[in-house]
């Protein structure tokens, strides 16, 4: 892993283009978009909260990955200078009561609602797909041009303060002589939620229908073809969902903040 | 890297005697001491700079990688189940307003300053040394039974809050010929301080002398050898006098926590 100050040469061009579309108010799924480059969940909560949400990654590493922590107030981040995170994602989720109450492409609004928000940039599998394309692992989900499917599993987070809730996974359906392979590559990086934490077998963790994902949309699975389970960023929403939490602004899943970091900076 | 759920069946005998005779007033440091068991650096701030602290770790992970935090008010870990925080370490720093007040070999009494502590568990080098004396790399501190040299440098921290500092490293002088070894091998262990922040060179980061640690004792460094420096988990505690901090308990530079976790789990 490279320290983000090593990174000051990186010609961020294509990161930089696909941020202003999104602030110009195209709301597309980021999946393909300036590849290379990583993207990142995130969720933005009022500094009471802050606390209890720092300590429930740190807790839960695997599935929040934290790449950066604003400070209180700001809309920066150190993983794209000039990126306004009120605008540059393409569509956000306003959370309300621990309630998803709109999705919207321009959280200004909402965000000047609280004056000390807090943002949490999370890793997201995306990074690794990359290594594993390039090894001839094949990624259904983007064959197919669809979501990646996510699913609420039935095991606990470890909590944090007032902070609970079970774990979301990524599923990637992957030929029985490559699982090992994709392990491997996805292990190198452990920034982005690492290795998997379940190799088939989705009953073991509460998962019934894996046609029927809580996020993103179904692929298809072929014969020979195991379901392989990574932590995902998509975890803090289901918190904010079985906490209550008050207020929170985050991505809508798989719709990214592209950040102007090279994906190879978080190989181990 | 294992989560700490999965290794409920590791028989931690060693670092439970040795923690055993730290409570009962033993204040010796624990270089050497249950080997194979993972020691931690210790932080304890009220909750009011908890947050400061978390943030500060999560800016600056190779000096402060986290590897548990207590909730406020507990003294207990799941590093080590039935360890009490305040009694187990050999010799604790209290420190008021920015200043070592008192090294003391039990903290129950400072502790009960305050009603809602959190502690902070630190990765520490010594983690990885076992596996580079594996591979034939001398450590040279070891060899010679002394502390490990650490130094103040001229690199900031990302400060975070109130909190700010210069990163502290430790130094191990290594064979020219083995230091790429040594960095490749303490890079697989990301969760307690990984690669090297600098290898040679030790003016460019404000060292002029390394004969003088801040923290520490001196080493020898034999002709052909290239002092290498890894980020420190005393950074806390020069963070701690940089900032005026009102109220801290630390580890004692040396003296760590023996945790049951081993130190493969800790492996990439």
């Amino acid at each position: 892993m490279i320290a983000i100050e090593n990174l000051g040469h990186i010609d961020a061009e294509a990161a930089r283009l696909a941020r202003r579309r999104y602030r110009a108010g195209n709301a597309e799924p980021t999946s393909g978009v300036a590849p290379g480059f990583t993207q990142a969940n995130m969720i933005v909560l009022p500094r009471d909260w802050a606390f209890d949400f720092l300590l429930f990654a740190q807790r839960n590493p695997k599935a929040c990955p934290l790449l950066d922590v604003s400070d209180p107030g700001s809309h920066m981040t150190l993983l794209a200078p000039g990126a306004d995170l009120r605008t540059d994602l393409p569509l956000y989720r306003i959370w309300r009561d621990g309630k998803l109450a709109e999705e919207i492409a321009d959280a200004t609004t909402a965000w000047a609602e609280r004056p000390d928000l807090v943002s949490f940039l999370i890793g997201c599998s995306f990074t690794f797909e990359t290594s594993m394309a390039e090894a001839g692992i094949e990624i259904r989900h983007i064959t197919d041009k669809s979501n990646v499917p996510m699913y609420l599993t039935n095991r606990a987070c470890r909590p944090a303060g007032r902070l609970r809730g079970n774990l979301v996974v990524s599923m990637r359906p992957i030929k029985a002589s490559r699982v090992a392979d994709a392990a491997t590559i996805s292990g190198r990086f452990p920034a982005v939620h690492g290795a998997p934490v379940h190799i088939g077998a989705p009953e073991e963790i509460g998962i019934r229908d894996l046609s029927k994902p809580e996020f993103g949309e179904p692929v298809r699975i072929e014969p020979g073809e195991i379901p392989v389970f990574w932590a995902c960023g998509v975890t803090p929403q289901a918190a904010v969902m079985a906490s209550g939490v008050p207020f929170a602004i985050t991505h809508a899943p798989g719709h990214m903040f592209i950040t102007d970091i090279p994906d190879t900076a978080y190989h181990a």
